[in-house]
């Protein structure tokens, strides 16, 4: 496919929808042609033509193209009559699990931000359940999904119709231990810890009591333990048991951010080089992982870009391992991983209007 | 001993200086009787008499006693002549190394916050060697001194001349999980992991490319990775060896506070009620600890307390938990405990001056 | 009257009950007197005889006489059994409207933090105006009321039945002026500008899109231009009519403490000694005042403190000043201000319990 | 001038060098023209062929051109050679006027972030005067240096050799004051005050007391009051005699990011249609500035952008206003401004390579 595609985004209003606003506006094969801003808008709204962005999100202010976007009210007509052929949903779960299947018989490929199609297992896919269910439509769309992360599954994405797009800590912690697991280094009977840290805006934008700024800031706390959402996104992306591996979430006083720190003992001595060789190999052709050689990323170097970074440190004596791995969530978490997913899917340079 | 015991602080213009004046100026047993506040002056500051304390922390200005207190030119006579029967050390580990024998010669009893002499074991100990060497008197010194953490060594405190008053990080790991390995439940075999988060008071005043705000602020990075110099205390007061626990640190954007979670192994399967039945029973008479019972703490509920607190979760199989530790690194993790010692020493209340 | 007196709060939920219930707690004059904390509950919580206050606020754990503290259900006959004296009333301004009728008329006095009775002109007042009208029964009660600010009314406070507790942008605008109005030294053609800062707490505990970690961490934001509710008691406190003073209050991204920034233009040439010694005059017998000599207060020398700071620098001419007052929103502008009302009507110590 | 010309900047080593790296490594008239950095290095340095940048910068790497870059020895010859034709300068004052003199005798042109050449009043310059004197060279000097507002000076800069990229706090408060100073609708009898605050980059890399984590976070102090060396510009850019303005800067807890309120009196009534119209009619062309219609900018807004952003509230009266400006102190404060200037001397669209 040569340059362009019109695309829509359903949920502009949340954190990583204003994102991928941004970032397709300013995307080199995208010039010209702005995506399409669409959700269930008020009567009030919905009379004057729509909301314009800049007034949902006043940062967006300024530049060519943005001042005359509006989000109008969905309908399928809206999508069609615009031509759009590539539809993001930065929505929540039930919500794609609604638009989800007239989607694709309309014919649009989609990217779900959410965490509707992401795993496959019965078991874990349970949190992310049909209300009223529909069992059977589900596993035939869910057949159908490709889990978005293009460093494990490039060839399938650039065919699939439907992305599920992974969770930002499960991101920050299957890079790090994909390749490890696939090399058979680790060492499981051990049980790994993924000790994971997040900003703010991983808890969505409703003013709730937990995104208070007064039970934020000057705070730090553990959530979910034993029982957080991304945790089937791991063990099947990196193929794991449940009990192979501990994953705690935290709370951190900043906007933006994930750092995980994950804990491996390996089943035979490894070196710094032979594990850099092994990073260096498994993301050959990966330009939006960064290794680093002789240090650990921090959350500053990735927060407000769209790579993955990581490094570590080795024991003494080779046999254990402390990987830090960091990432902007709403980015290489989110929308920036869904411009990846789309310029492998369209063809065009994996890294396009991300660096 | 019954009410008052004339108290001196060296190393006052720290934050954990300015945390033990600000307790001591407060606490019940001493009313009347401020901290002699001595250092090393300059020539101008020694001939104006030394210091006003709310010129160098204008934040403990106002209140009786404090507006008169003055930072004075160290000399052994001055501590003499003011009586002064306990001396506080809240400098660096060298000048702790160079004042505490005379001052155990002059009949002083010493409360050392740094790390100089919280360690037996000639290779954790190596951190803190004496420079200009001394051996020999070194190993007279160490061998009275012990490690001051009450809810472990309560008994030696009371009649000790020298404590080594323990380290944050330390506190923040050896609390939670004493009373597990002295109950011989954990798995040493698949090793403990304890990730820990500091707030940037622990790095101490001096500027520092670290400590600067645009380093620290909305970012988080971990340091000292398998190189900590808080390591020792964790094996010799928990009793482990170095290839049985991982400690990793990182820095937090936030003043105070340290929260550690702690992910171990057990050697058959616990309940959360056999769990809290250990630790009330470990903890018993220990008031300066918190037993979390439904929740799990977070860093806000203790800093500016002299508390450590304590929670966890258990896995479903019981196999595994999820341990978490906070304190406030200033208090429980240094001036709060230094007076919790004082207390124990003097026959006083524990927690007296502390709540 | 003698040491001791019962107290109740009503409303100990929010950020100022909370910092309120602990002042009461700690009172040298209310030991073993905690105070009655009342509100409305719903049908679980009653049955269950109220909420322990640690379940509310998990960092006021620990210490005696807080573990066993319970929220309850509000019943005059519940303050009656408990032989409360003062209530204080930590409630939104239409609460305190609705309570403080009745409970004058059963003899007790009322410290209401809230704006309902600090403001005599009507057209001041409209702002916090009765809803369901009762316009008679307001004025009768507005004038019992004194405006808690001890260093201005002091005398009048002593024998209040009930007190406005002043809102903390206005004590920090208040105390800095009325000194130098009261001398006469002010041009009031030229204007006064006072450019103040708050914390997030300022902004009340209900989490709304403003409280939002995401929208006030790393951000400032000026509000409520030309019209915020404070305004009027600036007027009314200072003696100035509406155009000779701007007030602008800003959301600062910090917990708590306010910082006022105050332009003002003399009608002859002053000095820094002579301001000092306006300053000094006026608050001579006001322990919670602080001039600073040769500095600007920060925020910071203030947060957690019931103090109010001031300092100021005067231009090369005499003829204008810059003025900097800090405070503790939640301290001297609400509980601690709170509390040195209740010294000052009990004739203890103007700074018991607040040092 | 067509597309392209070869860029060098003397002082990458700070958070403005940083910036302006990152400008124009992305700037679309300079592909694959990356800029020359170049320094004075140690000898070990300078032995390996200079500094890699993203050793300097770690979240400047990724993406083409940047890894490659490194930071250099300065020579004269080293720009020679590399044919460089616009040298910027982000370094200390006394650097830029030591390097100045020779750059222009070389044919450079130079965009001087530093405040060396903004002033043209002797009074206003001994801020930043020449240490080792040459007072005869500095003023032939300081006759060619254009004040780098395009904004005001478009049409000079354009043909200009020497810029002089104005103050962050300047900018802040001569764009939206000029408009209104040469409508002559400013009261300038009654004063106007330009009350700022800034984050913590403006205070520059160097690990002061200052700039510790410790002192700015949770915190926010006045400062220069009276004092403040971008007083100058202010007077000299509006037109305005020192006692008709009072520019009080304050340290905001935050990384970046200034914010303004600005207090004026009008000579005449004024409306808000009015103003609205003066400010579009005065910034016609002006792609980098942004007029609010209807609310007030937050810092927030403008962070990461290189615009200045403008809004206002008129009193009821019409006779006062209070207006907010915001900028990013490091873009349209220093480097973001700095890369408007060469768009302005290269006669390339003025926001290129800025949105």
């Amino acid at each position: 496919m040569k340059d362009g595609a019109q695309t829509a985004i359903i949920g502009v209003t949340g954190y990583a929808g204003a994102e991928l606003a941004r970032l397709l506006l300013h995307h080199p094969r995208l010039k010209g042609m702005p995506p399409v801003l669409a959700g269930r808008l008020d009567e009030k709204d919905a009379a004057r033509g729509g909301i314009p962005l800049t007034e949902i999100h006043p940062h967006l202010a300024g530049g060519p193209g943005s001042a005359a976007l509006k989000l109008q009210a969905f309908s399928w007509k809206l999508l069609a009559e615009n031509g759009v052929k590539v539809l993001f949903l930065a929505t929540p779960h039930e919500q794609s699990r609604e638009w989800v299947p007239e989607a694709l018989a309309r014919g649009l490929r989609v990217i779900d931000l959410s965490g509707a199609w992401r795993m496959t297992e019965a078991a874990n896919r349970a949190i992310y359940a049909f209300k009223d269910d529909g069992t059977t439509q589900a596993a035939d769309i869910q057949a159908q999904a490709v889990y978005g992360l293009p460093e494990l599954h490039r060839a399938q994405i650039a065919g699939a119709h439907l992305i599920a797009n992974p969770g930002c800590y499960a991101t920050s912690v299957i890079l790090p231990l994909r390749p490890l697991a696939a090399a058979g280094l680790l060492n499981l009977d051990a049980g790994i810890v993924a000790d994971a840290k997040s900003g703010v805006s991983g808890s969505g934008k409703a003013p709730t009591p937990k995104t208070h700024f007064m039970y934020a800031a000057d705070n730090l706390s553990a959530y979910g333990v034993f029982a957080h959402r991304h945790t089937g996104e791991l063990l099947e992306q990196i193929g794991l048991h449940s009990d192979q591996i501990v994953f705690t979430p935290h709370l951190l006083p900043i906007p933006r951010g994930i750092l995980s720190t994950i804990y491996v003992r390996f089943r035979q001595p490894q070196t710094r080089t032979g594990l850099l060789q092994i990073y260096h190999e498994f993301f050959t052709g990966s330009p939006m992982v960064r290794i680093y050689e002789n240090a650990l990323p921090q959350i500053q170097y990735s927060v407000r870009t769209s790579y993955a970074d990581i490094g570590f440190q080795v024991s003494a004596d080779g046999r254990r391992a402390v990987i830090v791995s960091c990432l902007d969530n709403l980015l290489k978490g989110a929308s920036g991983q869904a411009v990846q997913n789309l310029n492998v899917m369209l063809g065009w340079g994996e890294a396009e209007g991300l660096e």
